[in-house]
């Protein structure tokens, strides 16, 4: 058998370490098709110069086209026979990637806990990205119901279940290198909102939506070589209609989120996240924003904002999130928690 | 409020100069997306070599990518509430765009007039492109009809309407510095007829039809980041079609035109273009043009030829334009006068 | 008439080399697009670094990107009138092309016969791409059926078939400069399987598909500027589908093949292809491959692949290829024959 079947839940050790195959060089390329694919506006992934201004050398690639590369190079070894992926935790964006790196993933396993039922079991991996120079850009945990190869068979691993932090503490979160907000451009940036604008509870709906196409987040997940069948495959469905791979609305809610964020320019930290209901081709997706929590950080100019991100889709009410029963609303699409870098 | 709602008629003054925001530097990535996304094949924006041959270092993006990038960034300030976009006139290519630049965007409000029902104005403005090197690269003239945010309500400026040129003057055009068209190798450009050969009046229907796909007008409109909310929102017509932004028919009827008009090589003016029918996915465009002008330049191997272009759906009459009422056939979708430098 | 209304058979004299038009400088943009329309992970063709351990200075663009990129110039003056294409010989890829290069095609007229009908005749052509130093980077036979003018009017050419190698001799193949397999990192490329690992007459499964949306495969043809109108015009057939080029569906297959010949890192021949059934958009696309042949190079590293890659609809049967009349099979979309270098 020469094609990969994918791991099942019994092939997972805990702390082994997996090598994700697949390196990938990035380039304007990639760059240019992220911003045809999301509405994306920020300006510091947009202009090399706007990234110059704020101690840059260059524009790095958009923070969630770097996860996504990492990311998709852990879906053949985690993920292809998942039943779901249950949620994320303690990501850090520890270096921008720039065009002409290349980027490759390693997984470590460090929790593993078999379902009662027998027939699956829940694996946690702390995934890291790495450039050519050996440099970690990113790390996270994400958490993925498995199937077991055979139900029921097999004594169950003693389950570990890793004690995980519910954010990342904002002393954690890197600041990239030399980079500042001084004599910052707000007109050019977009909004002139600031971090100090900003108060914690805040709601912001980001007003815009876009409807999906088939070929769009196909392009999309292709080009982060994510090859999860079910985002491509129509006979897996009798309504024709392929799974849209989570990544794909979290970029897209976060591009539209630029709509009363655009000064949240850089991505630093993930300390949380729910593809709360799966999202298909033609539905319209809107987003809304609240702010979680702020904190300053080791340079003067560059404040951290905690931000809630939900995506819904249209037809949502105002702000919806989780009904009385305390479940997400079946619009509901995304409930993602991270950190992002403003000017102070 | 922290989200755009756009500007209202009522918030322009004459004279007020709107930088626009969102700086973005091209690299091939949006070379290669551009030449994906139309079936452009000018020799001159995609051989390095051809371009070396003619006098330049290298091959710049095509015209009117340069045109879509400078004209997304007004959108957010000029468009979003528009009803109409009306016109345009006096537009000059000053200088190629080359990989590797960075382009921003402004614009001053040089005309204005409230439309007698009160409820709209019309706002004309001359938008200018720049590169990182405070280079004038684009400028043109368009007017649009903007929403009153209150109807009825207030003083109407007083009525400037700009006296704007039917055409660019030949001799405003400009040649980009070190152009020429000696040796020109018409087999690699892919048709046999110079300048001498175009006469004044000549038509020529360019055969080939493109149907379009809501997938490619989106990613188009998302890579000039033109955020106008109907190209992508399929709630806002009962039909779920998304109305296509104008300038992805300008690009595509441009690029049919190579069937034709294949060294018609750099548009350096636009003298007017209207809109006459909007277009949806599902319209197969064709493309005729006429000879409406020529003129030498500055440069002898480099001729001017002003054209008329007209994109229309299938199902159009041979050369279609107006009906005997003066109005644009229903079929016609563009109507683009523009003038471009061909080898003599 | 200033468009180009294609050569018909009568067009064609042997002997004759046609140099075509457009040529192309090829970027980041186009690998990024490439590995976002296929689900392209070949190793050596995505990361700079994975190319350098194997003795190149960076990542080329995919083997079959060159071939899509010489191929859709030759589209205007070959196969504007074709009926069908008819088949591939004597295919080698001569060298890689990297980013930054200038590629351009030529044809030469190898074999002519008039059909008995009269109404068309079938053309021969060897076409070579080239690069901006005038090195030959690949070379192929193909010939199509073409119409003819003038229906059963003139003199048929003496007929002239060109005699054409079942398959490139191994020793013919070229293992492009500089390139090894010492050392070569089975994780990082994805699978375990080396040269030695397949038995010729072994037959693969590559499991996966994927689903071809219109706008998909338009944006490919489109990339490689090839005019084809079939592909692009919904007019042309009663149910607004557009014929696939062809050389989507070989791209899809190669992708999808990754799954089980993960190492066959380069195609370096081509020795034969028929386009057994056409292919439309909603088509679920599968392959298969077979092990033809295998050979040594004169790189004691690097060895030699002869691959069946077989393209079927959804639906086919388990390796599904001929019927009991020998005709392929309804669900059949390509037969392709191949070599590709592999590390021993």
């Amino acid at each position: 058998m020469k094609t990969n079947p994918g791991r099942f839940f019994e092939d997972y050790r805990l702390g082994e370490v997996i090598a994700h195959a697949v390196p990938r060089t990035v380039s304007g390329g990639e760059r240019a098709l992220y911003h045809a694919l999301y509405p994306a506006r920020g300006a510091l992934y947009s202009s090399d110069e706007f990234a110059r201004a704020c101690g840059l050398h260059a524009a790095p690639i958009d923070d969630l086209a770097a996860f996504h590369l990492v990311f998709g190079k852990t879906v053949p070894d985690i993920s292809l026979n998942a039943v779901a992926n249950l949620g994320y935790a303690e990501g850090r964006w520890l270096a921008p990637v720039w065009p002409g790196e290349t980027l490759r993933s390693k997984s470590e396993v460090i929790g593993l806990k078999q379902n009662s039922n027998g027939k699956s079991g829940v694996v946690w991996v702390r995934t890291t990205g790495w450039n050519e120079h050996d440099r970690k850009v990113l790390e996270y945990v994400r958490w993925v119901m498995v199937r077991k190869r055979n139900p029921g068979a097999g004594d169950a691993p003693d389950p570990v279940v890793p004690e995980l932090a519910r954010a990342v503490a904002a002393e954690d979160l890197v600041v990239p290198e030399g980079l500042h907000f001084e004599g910052y451009d707000y007109t050019l940036a977009g909004e002139p909102h600031r971090w100090g604008d900003y108060e914690i509870g805040e709601k912001i709906d980001h007003v815009d939506g876009v409807t999906i196409e088939e070929a769009e987040h196909m392009l999309a997940t292709r080009l982060w070589q994510n090859t999860a069948k079910v985002h491509f495959d129509a006979t897996n469905r009798p309504d024709g209609k392929r799974l849209i791979y989570g990544g794909h609305v979290i970029s897209l809610a976060r591009a539209l989120s630029f709509n009363g964020l655009a000064n949240a320019q850089m991505i630093v930290g993930l300390n949380g996240g729910a593809h709360a209901n799966p999202c298909f081709a033609g539905d319209t997706v809107r987003a809304w924003s609240e702010v979680l929590d702020k904190a300053e950080t080791g340079v003067p100019s560059v404040g951290a904002i905690r931000l809630r991100l939900v995506a819904v889709k249209h037809g949502a009410a105002p702000f919806a999130l989780r009904g009385e029963d305390g479940k997400y609303a079946p619009e509901v699409l995304l409930d993602l928690d991270y950190w992002a870098l403003m000017p102070r």
